[in-house]
């Protein structure tokens, strides 16, 4: 017990590093600074239980939300992409695959097997439960964009068009929150936050 | 459905505010800046995922996720308190009630009701899930204080009797994490991060 115990504060340990890890997203605060990986997926998590009735399919609410726990850990290793950035998300795999063998591999071996499982589950995003968790990691980002004046938008000369066509994959999860989505995008594309 | 949505998302928006909250725990990264109350949930909901088997009674591990998920989004309004800091801490109860009302206000009913009871289950810490849930949100601090060479402690010149006195609670959740924080404790007033 004591052993399981260590492993698995080793990984705690280790995932303080996920705080580090900057996206593309600026916090609503006074000095607008990047938002990291750790507090995005708190956001989304948390998202994930409060909006869970606007799945276009039933899902398991907890796996949804230890998913969307789970899913950026692999970033602490391999960094995180642009999601608009087509080339880097290419490379991205093989790097989040090592990283997620390296840590997982810190916990005890059954919990590190299901645990890797959810990871790639996400990935694949086949089941109505990782369908609906994409479409909730897709979703925030554009919510707090379009809060933030178009912020990220502008920052990378993102399209409407783009926009589109990288997120129109909401819907696969929600069909609620990809309208709510083509909403944002055609307000945004009116204020010029999106080149049109 | 449409106005649950435009209420859900409306929460949603203000909880990015969580993301600039600081505690008094620093991060280990380059510029050491101090954690904020966002990423903190994520780091202990993500331990409860971890270390479930190491609660003394059984829990529904869900259950112990949401409240973590949750159990600090009050601080958007009433800010953190510093747990070694009795004085603010008695205060804080009010202010923390009346966050409770606005922020859960946000929601459908249904949902108000059934998130504000869980967050008062964790506030009053008697079930199972919630002294779980206690015992993870107290240890992890003094978990990224003792990876930090004491970081925080030093900072604020905690005594070792403070440190035994504030956590011992730990215990009522995980004997094995109670075991845990002990060890953590002496080793850190022989090392003189906790003033003996």
């Amino acid at each position: 017990m004591n052993d399981r115990l260590e492993q698995q504060l080793s990984l705690v340990i280790e995932l303080d590093q996920l705080k580090s890890v900057l996206r593309r997203t600026r916090v609503k605060s006074a000095d607008k600074r990047l938002e990291n990986s750790a507090e995005h997926s708190w956001h989304v998590a948390l998202m994930a239980v409060l909006m869970s009735e606007h799945a276009n399919q039933p899902v398991d609410v907890s796996r949804v939300v230890k998913m969307l726990l789970l899913h950026d850990i692999v970033e602490i290793d391999a960094g995180d992409t642009f999601v608009y950035d087509t080339v880097a998300s290419e490379q991205q795999e093989e790097k989040e695959l090592a990283a997620a063998k390296r840590l997982f591999g810190l916990l005890p071996h059954d919990q590190a097997e299901e645990l890797k499982a959810l990871w790639l589950e996400f990935e694949s995003a086949k089941t109505n439960d990782a369908k609906f968790a994409k479409a909730l990691d897709r979703i925030i980002p554009m919510l707090l964009n379009y809060h933030n004046q178009g912020q990220s938008w502008q920052e990378h000369g993102v399209t409407r068009q783009q926009a589109i066509s990288v997120n129109s994959r909401i819907g696969d999860g929600s069909t609620a929150l990809w309208e709510k989505a083509q909403q944002m995008i055609e307000e945004a594309t009116l204020k010029g936050w999106l080149k049109a």
